[in-house]
């Protein structure tokens, strides 16, 4: 059986969970409390040097790091990943602006505002938020005519960019300000097998 | 023609450039001052709204954005990216620890270096330098009974990450203490068909 190191509120490990729903596939999951530095023990780091959660370790053994890689796999052959060359160049190209342009901003927030960090960290905050902001803008003008990100289907760079969008009002964006946005995020919780953040199994 | 929407002292162009170069595809080449504010125009973000280089244009005018992503495009068949499933995910496995663990320390250091910012940005340095070692010290690690980075081939994993570590003494960081990557740096430098990041075309 596949195991899965996740934390519940993570919503790197939350890609994972909800492509791993959608295909129907079950695994062991194990809670690693990032809060209490359960990612930096030397047990863990023997898993990922890294330090980071999600890890997927394979039937085989074999240890598979970074959501966006870990959905590329899980994705494979199934109809979340197009079959195209471009397609998929188009898929890696919103996945990569996810981990540069958004998470780091936007999951930051989110992860500053629910561990307390906000004021530790209140130099850096203007500057989060704008490029934020800027990243939900990025999406709001793709989306404005478009149903999901890369063609006409719902697929893994849906689910990597809604894993920390739709909790985006956490780390205090407003997503009445891109609409494009709000709507696609609507889209994505209405499509069959969705399961919120919250659910874990 | 391809297009390519570069910089020349960018090792995200470089990436692109040395990968061209390898597969001998001709391209033409347009050189986005960065520094001069030539990505942040009306006429570029309307190329690329994330305001960002490089971007490949395809002979049908397709963008492609993100230079990992276009890594993995231009490498479809080649020598550079393998065949197999989970081969391809380790792969991007290192794609994005070089977006997210990687690039925003080691190259980010070495662009306020050689940009004058080192001083505005002092308070963030730090942190950076720790960050950037410890992603250093994790392909260290890795490498230290590895030739490259998966598998026992060079490919677009060595140089997406090739790009920003071989001049990371640029910003500060001394390979020397990390031997591995000192030498499988210069395994990557002794490929056929390598260019150096100063070579443009």
């Amino acid at each position: 059986m596949l195991r899965l190191y996740d934390f519940h509120e993570s919503g790197n490990g939350y890609k994972v969970r909800l492509l791993l729903h959608h295909l129907g596939v079950r695994y062991e999951r194990i809670e690693m409390d990032i809060l209490q530095g359960a990612t930096r023990t030397p047990e863990f780091l023997a898993v990922n040097p890294n330090g980071r959660i999600p890890v997927l370790v394979l039937e085989d053994g074999t240890r598979l790091m970074e959501s966006n890689a870990i959905l590329f796999y899980l994705a494979e052959g199934s109809a979340y990943l197009p079959d195209s060359t471009i397609a998929r160049a188009q898929v890696l190209q919103w996945m990569f602006f996810e981990q540069y342009s958004h998470e780091p901003n936007i999951a930051v927030l989110r992860f500053w505002a629910f561990a307390g960090l906000l004021e530790a960290n209140r130099a850096l905050v203007p500057e989060k938020r704008a490029r934020g902001e800027s990243a939900l803008a990025v999406m709001d003008a793709h989306l404005a005519d478009r149903e999901f990100l890369v063609g006409d289907a719902y697929g893994i760079a849906d689910i990597a960019l809604f894993a920390y969008t739709h909790v985006a009002d956490e780390g205090g964006f407003d997503l009445d300000r891109t609409p494009a946005v709000a709507a696609w995020v609507e889209r994505v919780r209405a499509q069959p097998g969705h399961i919120p953040i919250t659910r874990i199994e």
